[in-house]
């Protein structure tokens, strides 16, 4: 039986490059899971491979400076000169109906979450190391020399963001930091606050 | 790769009669567990087929009394005249070797345990309902009418202590009980608190 019957928004950040994108599949590639992923907007160029809602919703600059202005992002961020935001509308529904809303988003993004939805989860997401994040970046090459560079410094400020977060969990392989996050959101419908409510009135039954 | 490499000490506990002992018991049944169990010491009389040294450590009451005049107790408590408490020693050996200790004890006990360590993991369990529990207390049957009253007036006062625990889990499947209590220690150990320490130094090297 579970106590706590509402979906939760669990936000999956961490430096850029260190492969959020990569622990988020094989999250939803666990057996039996819950979840639904909240697909970002972004007016970056698509990368090889990448498909328009499912990985993005790539939109125009105007676009999106559209959507800022009608209070339609739950987060959104400039980042190396393109913007990515998260849409409103449906994540709160999904919770509703119990379903595990998974945003996969920059730290930038992140911390303003944390700011409008006090009780979602906040997982970091770090490499084994430094060089482990850097040698990633190098060898990703989509990117220009420049774009890495930038990437690089940013990470590096967004390592010292850690401690803003509730978890902290290493990729240094991703079926285990998916266990890991899963392991997470198990333990965190039974926490306390989430489920003193529902545990109260069972009582009462 | 586990950034906490210390154990943790998970105090499982909940209301008289709620089925501790066999979620505890299905605890150690998990699969490539890490966890090592505190046996308690008790003044109270074996029951069938409780062995010594593994349910419990069965002593007499001036042995008991003797333990708690010279702080060998991590808690203790009185319960329907006879004496529980857990042994300091070894538990704090246990956790620097990275195993996870199990208590299962009485509520006041836990409580005892929470000024004590701040740092352990609290996990009350719960019965499916108020009625589930009684049934199952009158079911058990190895104690007089009287003891069971007291005992349900016991379990009545411990309800409300909730939400003094960090998590809350319903014994309505002792596998499913189990399981969650699994997935709280595997969680416990990303929480930010407990790895940026050791996220910091990692970062360095």
């Amino acid at each position: 039986m579970k106590l706590n019957q509402r979906g939760l928004l669990i936000v999956v950040s961490g430096p850029s490059g260190v492969g959020k994108g990569t622990v988020r599949k094989a999250l939803f590639d666990i057996k039996n899971h819950n979840l639904v992923y909240s697909v970002s907007m972004t007016t970056r160029k698509p990368r090889e491979g990448e498909i328009d809602g499912q990985d993005y919703y790539f939109v125009s600059k105007e676009e999106f400076l559209d959507g800022i202005k009608n209070d339609k992002f739950l987060e959104w961020a400039e980042f190396v000169g393109n913007y990515y935001g998260t849409p409103l509308d449906k994540i709160e529904a999904q919770l509703d109906q119990g379903k595990e809303v998974v945003l996969e988003i920059e730290v930038e993004g992140a911390l303003q979450v944390r700011e409008r939805m006090k009780d979602a989860v906040f997982i970091f997401i770090v490499p084994p190391g430094k060089q482990a994040l850097y040698d990633r970046l190098k060898k990703r090459g989509t990117e220009s020399e420049e774009i890495i560079k930038q990437r690089v410094e940013k990470a590096d400020k967004e390592f010292l963001l850690a401690y803003k977060y509730d978890y902290i969990v290493v990729n240094d392989d991703v079926n285990n930091a998916a266990d890991r996050i899963m392991a997470i959101i198990r333990a965190e419908h039974a926490k306390t606050e989430r489920t003193i409510h529902n545990y109260i009135k069972m009582l009462e039954e």
